[in-house]
């Protein structure tokens, strides 16, 4: 690590194991981390008690509570999910504590994520196409004279065409407009901005002229808008440098939490029109906050970075987002047959969205495909490169829709599966988002069941979210406390219990948490849960049939959106939401559509590019194809009812 | 003659010359044009009462005033000014009216002006370039069904390609906002509106959606935006055909007579907003009077042509008039080196000038080639056919500057000439516009030097316009009052005096006339005209060397603008105005840059065309030429200081 908070060593015995974690990091996590188990139903609410480690050397922070007397502290024990870590130490973990089968030796299986793949503008450079859509040059121009009396505009798309070899210009009236005075206003030192030509065919816009050198400033933005968040990137677009972001929530949540309840809203009188401001609104409020303090990277002479230096902004979203951003009607992406107003949307200018940037900024929107694999799809196709490799690859963003892109550089199909919001907690009776208070990881006690719930901000639970609704239900499903049609079997446990909805595990006891209920998960939620897993599987599946291809002929997996980030892969693949590939194959590219937006404003290929990956772009329309129906009641069992396809589990099952 | 109005005949004695006439001629011009002098000082006021004559056979109109008695009238005199041709007449010109050098058989000459070139839908047909900019066409589309969900836009666009071979379709939001309801109002029959390209690289804009069909309707606007007049004329693109047509003065007159005014008008505060304003509310008088009652030539099932249905506007005017237009800084129009802003213009849409037309109606603009060849004179170039001659032509467009392009499909070369104001009547100390009142014809009585005054509406004179100063001084320098330096030879008459500018002529006595004064042409004025004449003269030589050819090498001549279609050749070739050619080599095309937006309208060709043409125009500044002082020397004698140039004045000078 090269950051400069300070780490330290925490040593757990009697396993010897060792490990390095921040500072203040509590001893949970550091367990979890290290892969050892401790009973810990509160998540860090320090009131079930059952935590309590035995500090063997060093000091904690924290740690007492009135669940130990005043001589198990000064003996040295603590309660793990309230003490942190703040030098080296050794701990101890009970008997009572750590209890699991086969003896205190056993380790609970290490969290997998996917790599992270960091998006580097030097590998726009290496690859040569760090070429953003928008450029500033500098020209001094010849002045007039009796033997040279061009019109100004003539002179200065000549001296592009001497000078930088640009030919074929066009403008508009605003630049005709003050020509005259900026030639003269620096005795004909000027300042273009110009927009590339998307191909051979387009011409070079002449967007905007400075009197003097101002080439050195030269700004553009990339925006996501999600359907819950949207971000916001303000990039140097001579450096190719992040200077800022940030994000907000879309506040359009507040009349709809998904794209059908925006539609239906959209259809009210005015409804249309207010969805558009308040997307609007939204994004200039981002672009405020990115703008606030922003200095460039190369250039302190002239300051902070002025609204009216953008040149440029890439947005992406998904279809309806799109389609309530320009104010297009998106009645029927609700209806059958799903047919969006378009896929494709010219280039704009700032004043047609009402943006608060200068006239003649850019605004550039990744097209879509169809009414559910939107632009923020084929951003991210393209901000992950997937467009451009040889390797056969699945690109997955799960959401309430799993949308899924399987190819390469030859071929792309793509389509959207409707997964339903469990893995956003949604449809699940404890079910919520990966805010504070959500469980996020788990493990079992395989002799007592007793959980070790790890929180979201290290609080008492207050339910499970999707990241830990995978990880329960594969931990469950390896112990053997689900079979795999997802039903508790027969096992004798305070914590399993029959409920309103079939049986239950317990999670966590009311008075341990910060429900006013116990917190569990029921054999109807695990079955919302392989509902939606086996219809992104069968969604693969399907797809790939479709191709002639199976799921063994899969070279790569990219994911992308929120949620990849927090998939255990080892979990994902126990319960058949992934197929079972080697994790090294497996790279995470966070929020792809931001990502391909903010790769749209660093590289005008991008833009040349998307008109063919779009036209590449085969999409399926998974419930028009007669297979899938097979392929997903296939898919509705842990992890699958043909096992050769995962053969781990059945490694697993042999065992 | 094919109009219905009734024409008679009308014989002279003793010349027994006879001449059809239209119904109610006055008879004096009844006498001008058959080529008969009679003496008539006061141009139809009926107060000289030197052109009485005796009516042998027929009826007239009018004729009788206090200046004839009641016996002379009954014995059938009448003044030739104030009576009018109603029947087939006999009339006999007295001696005292008619009286001539060589007895009343002699004739003042005809006169000749240019044979008109009429602008012929079917010529454009005929040469297969009748392709208007803009054009409608009706499409059924294929209804979406599950196995069909393509996009409301890519459905249209790909309609476009398979039904009409239409590719390469781009749009803007105002379609794709109203797409999708368009599409389904009649079960996806529908009618778009395409802008087509330029050229090769260009793409088809659709700018408008329609339910149903419409396309027998497409209508467009031509409009020649001249310093004094503007014109407009409303077009049915279908059919090529002129609905109507309409003009007003231009505005801009009140803050400026000339574009220099003008230029320094819109150089104060709001100045150009206000020059901008007064001409587009002008022209949408213009449009608002010739929409009115116009109904397509095909469709009357939709009545009236509404404002929303025209589609396309083609301007063009002088570079002034065009920088005013568009709130250019003309500024530096005027100052040496007379850099206008620009020379060519983007395509704009109506709402960019605020012009009242629908807001995808395309605005094209005619280019200019400098700051005194304007966009004006490139549409004569076009409009009169000049750029695809093979004949070397001189296009010549005669106003208060002189614009002048000499050249063929293979080359051209364009200057402005200073000419003054003397063609319009400036300069000239009873110099006048061609309005009621102006002596615009003249001929002599050799013997007496008694004028015959021919006025525009038969009023009595109030002063000189062009047409008729033109004819003037070749009559006198004709008729050896003057002599080949414009000054007036030593001859004895009552019309002839001293007066403060040098020797005069008297036109009109102050009794005789509608001025407070004697209406005189003075040696001052005489100069100014040869100045002037002298000036465009030149020009045409200069420009001529400067590409080694001479005047001779000229096989056409083609006359544009107000003045040209009232130029007497003879009169032109006498002083030198024009070089001596056949006159049936000369065309006058009448208002050429209101014929070339006309064009424009009628054939993408001619926007396609410009451009090369433009840049083929090769733009001379004649005070830059050291020549063209030699030529001006030289021009500034009637009618040349070299005969050789002047055949037939050669001819006359030798009789």
């Amino acid at each position: 690590m090269n950051d400069k908070q300070p780490t330290y060593t925490v040593t757990f015995l009697p396993a010897n194991k060792s490990i390095k974690v921040k500072n203040k990091t509590s001893l949970i996590k550091a367990a979890q981390k290290a892969g050892l188990h401790i009973n810990a139903s509160c998540g860090g609410a320090g009131v079930c008690g059952k935590c309590r480690v035995l500090l063997e050397q060093g000091v904690l922070e924290g740690g007492n509570s009135e669940k130990l007397s005043a001589e198990e502290y000064n003996r040295g024990y603590r309660q793990a999910c309230i003490a942190e870590v703040i030098k080296d130490i050794t701990v101890r973990i009970p008997e009572e504590s750590g209890r699991q089968k086969g003896g205190l030796g056993t380790e609970i299986p290490p969290r997998h994520h996917a790599r992270m793949h960091v998006f580097e503008i030097n590998d726009l450079k290496k690859a040569g196409i760090f070429y953003p859509p928008v450029e500033k040059l500098c020209l001094e121009l010849p002045r007039p004279d009796t033997h040279d009396n061009r019109a100004d505009l003539g002179r200065l798309i000549q001296g592009l065409a001497d000078q930088r070899n640009k030919h074929r210009i066009i403008t508009g009236l605003p630049v005709m407009k003050k020509i005259r005075r900026t030639l003269r206003e620096k005795d004909f030192l000027v300042t273009v901005t110009l927009e590339n030509p998307v191909n051979d065919k387009s011409k070079t816009h002449l967007l905007n002229i400075q009197p003097g050198k101002w080439d050195q400033r030269n700004f553009g933005i990339a925006v996501d808008i999600g359907t819950t968040t949207i971000y916001g990137v303000l990039i140097d677009l001579n450096s190719g440098k992040v200077l800022d972001k940030d994000s907000c929530y879309n506040p359009q949540m507040s009349y709809g939490e998904d794209v059908i309840a925006r539609i239906i809203y959209a259809e009210k009188p005015k409804g249309l029109a207010m969805m558009q401001e308040l997307v609007v609104d939204a994004i200039n409020k981002v672009i405020a906050n990115i703008l606030e303090n922003s200095t460039p990277t190369n250039d302190d002479e002239h300051g902070a970075i002025k609204r009216d230096e953008i040149n440029s902004i890439t947005i992406a979203g998904n279809t309806t987002m799109t389609h309530l951003l320009l104010e297009l009607e998106p009645d029927n992406i609700r209806r059958s047959p799903y047919v969006p107003v378009s896929t494709f949307f010219p280039p704009l200018c700032a004043a047609d969205l009402k943006l608060e940037l200068p006239s003649h900024c850019v605004v550039l929107l990744f097209p879509a495909i169809s009414s559910y694999v939107g632009g923020d799809i084929v951003a991210g196709v393209m901000g992950s490169g997937m467009y451009r490799t040889e390797l056969l690859t699945l690109f997955i963003d799960v959401g309430t829709n799993a949308e899924i892109v399987i190819g390469n550089k030859e071929w792309l199909a793509c389509a959207a599966c409707s997964a339903g919001p469990a893995f956003e907690g949604g449809g699940i009776t404890h079910g919520m988002r990966a805010v504070e208070g959500a469980i996020s990881d788990f493990s079992l006690n395989p002799a007592t069941l007793e959980p070790m719930n790890v929180t979201e901000g290290n609080k008492a639970p207050l339910g499970i979210c999707g990241s830990g609704l995978l990880i329960i239900v594969a931990t469950l499903f390896e112990h053997g406390v689900l079979n795999q049609s997802g039903k508790f079997n027969d096992i004798d446990s305070p914590r399993i219990r029959e409920g309103r909805s079939g049986k239950e595990y317990v999670l966590a006891w009311q008075d341990e948490c910060a429900a006013d209920h116990d917190i569990v998960l029921n054999e109807v939620d695990i079955e919302n849960f392989i509902r939606a897993k086996a219809a992104i599987f069968a969604g693969i599946s399907t797809l790939l049939a479709q191709v002639g291809l199976e799921i063994s002929d899969l070279e790569q997996i990219i994911l992308a959106g929120g949620f990849g980030s927090y998939i255990d892969l080892d979990s994902a693949m126990t319960v058949g939401l992934l197929p079972e590939v080697d994790p090294e194959k497996i790279v995470y590219v966070g929020n792809g559509s931001l990502m391909g937006a903010w790769m749209s404003e660093l590289s005008n290929h991008i833009r040349q590019d998307v008109v063919k990956v779009v036209r590449k772009m085969t999409s399926f329309e998974l419930s028009e194809i007669a297979d899938f129906k097979d392929h997903y009641v296939a898919s509705i069992f842990l992890p699958h009812t043909d096992l050769s396809l995962f053969p781990k589990a059945i490694k697993r099952n042999r065992q």
